[in-house]
């Protein structure tokens, strides 16, 4: 028998705790402390079962807690209605969310006046320097998850206009060697599997941009059979993909072979106007980077209204016949279309989260406003964690191999 | 907004239309054969939306069809309401079936007084020779879909038991070769994926068998990171597995170190209690395999009743505070938990059904009851759509390369 | 310090016997059996380390032996010396033969008068069935080793022409699964690496023919790092290779991007001058079919005399001012330019070989002319010894699992 | 037939000046710069035929240069010999120099009274800081190859001893990137094959460190069908290594499963006594790390001499009758059993070497004592001739995505 809402809701949730042994030991560590209690806390992530493990795990260690989307199209509605009525979160969100209703959620979060954000895409952070700017005074400091919001943090520090100081969670190698990478990697197919029940095997498959996302997602796709094309703008990293095996060519080429395009690029206008007058017919579009400006609607919709044709794929009509399909409205596929990343890898970067606030609270007023790198031995913590969580036993350095690494005496 | 429960199901038979070709291809060319007209078809198959469109084809053809599930667990229900509501075609099929609901159902079908049964896992087949057998006298032929069926259809025939002749759909190349790895190792992950949100990279992942489906399920579960270890009872395809890298033990040494275990035999008792006995703590199983009785749940609830943990997912409790989690009831995954195959595999299998089911229309008559393969006719007709489909060109052999193909006079 | 030739061709026999456990535990079969002892064996195959440990675990089960190349080019000269003056081989074979000696050696062997022969590529039995018809009777069998002797040979048996029984090693499983894929596949990059010291990894690299060794070719060029595209004639295969990520195209389309070409087909005229005219420019050729006529020379030659760039490369002007490379003259470039075959590979084969010539010592009697299957016993029991070669145990089944396997009661 | 070594070495030359389209790039620029005119450069490098077209490239372009190996084992004699008979390179080095030799000859390259030396392991700059001390004050600059030598160089700046500016080529994007992954990648394999012709498919092959090296080792290893196990001592490396499908353990574990041990860490002590203890039988164990100490050869001879198995294998004995193989003594195998890295990429490496010559020449006086990372714009050069030799186009950002990618404003 089916669910109900809330009883999915709360099975995802205890799942997802029981598969993020990190974050537990962490948990047990911010309690034994007692660093977060009494901290206000406002977070604006994707809802779902491993997000809501992270507002529990802060709520649990003293700190009080908001907890908005920062996306329109990712909540899980199940989970969101747990952490309010079994968890008492308070959690503002809904998929499907109007462009007014995530605005107003974001809101919310803000009117609990925490001292911490925890921000990802940084529209929290943003809003806090614009029209909530009165606001700011009082923030002590902030965590970024993801690279478009490093991005545009760091060009707001560069400008001189970032008020408080920002740990960037995403620069951890913990965060974004696995989670920008073996994340997004998975999650992308599972969103796409979902939302198509499409073979990749055998498909010409674009991933536009060869990051860390990028190339978890090429990686994946020639994982599940899939003739890979990589599309960049960066030639030590488009070389680095002909290595890898993968075409390299520009998207105006890749558009016309294309069987699938997915895009992981933090930048906007990678499938345009120029682009669709050439896509081959049939070719389905999805998105895996932060915002829905990647693969553009504007372009897409000059032709008319898409049609749905499926729960979360849209069919647009292009000139000669064509068709092009379009997953999740453009947003991140990931997120909106599956489940998000999976549970063990939201354990590791949930844990550099929850470490970094930890760091805020404890050294902020040594800090001034700007973009911080998460400290190498929160990053080593969480490694070590993660390796006994993993049961993986790994070799250590003798003395001798030590003082061998510091010296230069020794020849051939 | 999500869709109502017909909508939905409307969309997937629509959406598989566009990506089913070949099937297309076949449905034109049978109507204006006109073979099929007025033939009555009994049909258990996993009711989703592929299998939908074989029962519309074959009904658009001429044919009279009645479809029930062949599995109590992997009815897509938004398909079987818009297959009864919006096309027509009665449809007996309910996800979550009783065995007395799964078997009522089979006799709907068979109540239609078919001439003819397309059937999967020879359920059909076998009431036929038992509780129906009044019925037997007027069937003129089958087709079978999968390799289970046939197992048991060939010990019939070898029996002497078996009354009419079925064509071994499953025995194509354009079937075996492309459904059984490409599809059962795609879908099987579309599945784990949906009920876990687990990571599989990382993950040591034991495929239980390496036949044609485990050695999709292993090449995927590699494609996604896994670290795979295979088990085998044949030692040809044990030293093949070892050769593709994989790493080869028996079950009672695999499941000492199981994260995950995934069976894909065709036989019983892969897991069974003395397995339990050295599981894993944590260890999280599911089964490919047509029936759900290649993990003991005899075995499992020896130590209690399961709990339900997440919506696809019981959890089991083991001696020594371990814990067992079996997805889907131990039925076969990549349908109780996925979507099944990709619709463009389906394309190829349902096309070699419908022409293997007008082949049984033409050739009954000369065929005494047994096993038959499909005509390789028939297999190089859905190859050359299926390029055609793809829009792959090959090459030809020239006369001198094929009278060279014949010679044997030429030496070095 | 380099060794001379007799030291390095011992030592390579010594190290194969060290890993060729299969053939160890045949030889001490065969000995305590004397089904061998005073048989006289023709042999002609690729003399290296590996075939001199199968010509000498004959002899060492008392057969009389003879040995000629069936290749002018795959000879390892130390191992030829070293059979013959360490081992008392009468060996029969150089590197670098001209077509006369060639015959000539094939010729020496066959005045052995042997009792059976041993091929690969069946020249040794054509000539029998030629220029030395007056042996024929006193023949008594045959085993062929490679695809294109099969080919040959069947053909011959078609035409009703072949006069004794040949055992077909090559469609042994523990042969044709492991040689032709595992083998070829590591060879011809052994080969291409050593004849070219180029990189693979990002090249664009053709295969021709995707039968066993055309897809262990591709498998391992994609394991390389290069961008495969495979060309076949076979509709299947064509859409498996489409299937496993890789491209597929005409040869008229792959040679205008083609880095370099493989050619294994078993069949003429893959690179002809039509394909010259369009090849990209610098495109390297090699061949791991067993004939040199899979690349056309004489089409290559037409723009003039090659000239030797490296010991084992030959450049070719094309019109344009374009360049071919070929490598080691078109001939099997795993033996002609690597090592052949690992030995754990040969291993298996070989001792598929000495037990089908022990089958045809016992059998011969009952065999007509003809082109037979490797007794599946044989199959058998070269499997479990090389299971128990590699230390791999795996699973036996119960008798309820055998039991079920026959069943077909037991349903949903 | 067989080439003399002259003919061979200077084929090998210039085979590898036509693949090395990069260099040829930047040789032309510096011909018409002329920026090297007169200027004093010594070697010590790998001597075999592309370095020795980075030789001739500095010539041509107007310097005075000598060239040693840095290796006793790595040194391919043909190319030496061409190098001074037809090149007039001023060449000291042979295969299998002594340890008096190898050092003769680096001193040979010093009495040229060298300006700028370019290193690879900093035997070289060890010697000028130390028995060379006079000369110290002549030299302006120097470049280091390898990681081992980035080691020494930078313990040596630490400890205030480095007295010339030092660029660390290896610290390249476009030379370690490339060179020590895709590079050793592919040429551990080429000396593997050549020195043992044992399958890699279905071994234990395991791989101890993850660094760029390791990774390559691992990727190509598993791409040959092993089963790959790797070791590490740094956490998130060994995370990595585990998600990307390979087993992790300590060597102490992994040696008793291991057939084939191949070293890349850069340290000492690797394979030591204790390993040895465990190991299994028959382990064959090769080292790509640049000094031979990573296996310990002192540990090994504790059991008795070795006795040599093939050209390039000695056997040892070991406790219980067990046997290890070493290749190439424990020098690196890449480059003693293969020929080195794929020209190509040495065509990438040595364009950073003459590039970052001319910097040094261009710079030198700008300098402090320490060591340089190579000017971004060096490594942005070679990328985009490299593209342009591929004959690959990528894409290249609009004004508006330039814009965006610097902006803060635009949110969800």
């Amino acid at each position: 028998m089916a669910d109900d809402l809330l009883v999915r809701g709360e099975r995802r949730l205890e799942w997802a705790e029981s598969h993020m042994g990190v974050l537990a030991a962490v948990r047990d560590k911010l309690i034994k402390n007692g660093t977060l209690e009494g901290v206000r806390v406002g977070m604006a992530l994707h809802v779902e079962a491993k997000t809501g493990m992270l507002a529990v795990t802060l709520a649990e260690a003293g700190a009080k807690v908001r907890l908005a989307s920062c996306n329109p199209l990712s909540t899980d509605d199940s989970v969101a209605l747990a952490l309010n009525k079994s968890y008492g979160i308070k959690t503002y969100a809904k998929k499907w969310e109007t462009t007014e209703e995530y605005y107003k959620n974001l809101n919310a979060v803000l009117d609990l006046r925490p001292e911490y954000v925890i921000d990802d895409g940084a529209d929290l952070i943003n809003m806090l320097h614009t029209e909530r700017r009165p606001q700011l005074k009082e923030i002590k400091g902030g965590n970024e998850e993801t690279t478009t919001g490093i991005i545009r943090l760091r060009s707001m520090a560069k400008a001189g206009k970032l008020e408080f100081p920002v740990i960037s969670v995403n620069d951890a190698q913990m965060k974004y060697l696995f989670d920008n990478r073996y994340g997004t990697g998975q999650s992308t197919f599972d969103g796409f599997m979902n939302a198509t029940n499409l073979l990749v095997a055998g498909k010409n498959l674009v991933v536009a941009g060869y990051g860390w996302c990028g190339r978890g997602i090429a990686m994946r796709a020639k994982g599940l059979g899939a003739t890979v094309i990589v599309t960049e703008v960066d030639p030590v990293r488009a070389i680095e993909a002909k290595m890898d095996g993968f075409q390299v060519m520009p998207m105006i080429e890749a558009a016309k072979v294309a069987d699938v395009i997915i895009s992981a690029t933090g930048d906007r206008d990678i499938i345009t106007e120029k682009h669709l007058r050439v896509l081959k017919d049939g070719c389905v579009m999805g998105n895996s980077g932060h915002f829905d400006n990647e693969i553009s609607k504007k372009a897409l919709e000059k032709y008319g209204k898409p049609k749905r044709v499926r729960e979360l794929v849209d069919e647009y009509k292009l000139p000669g016949g064509r068709k092009a399909y379009l997953i999740a409205e453009g947003r991140l596929m990931n997120l909106a279309a599956g489940q998000g990343h999976p549970v063990e890898i939201m354990d590791m970067s949930f844990s550099i989260q929850a470490l970094s606030l930890e760091h805020l609270v404890l050294h902020h007023d040594e800090l001034r406003p700007g973009v911080y790198n998460v400290p190498p031995e929160i990053d080593r913590e969480v490694a070590m964690l993660k390796l006994k969580a993993l049961g993986v036993k790994i070799d250590e350095l003798t003395p001798a191999q030590k003082k061998y690494l510091s010296s230069w005496q020794e020849g051939t």
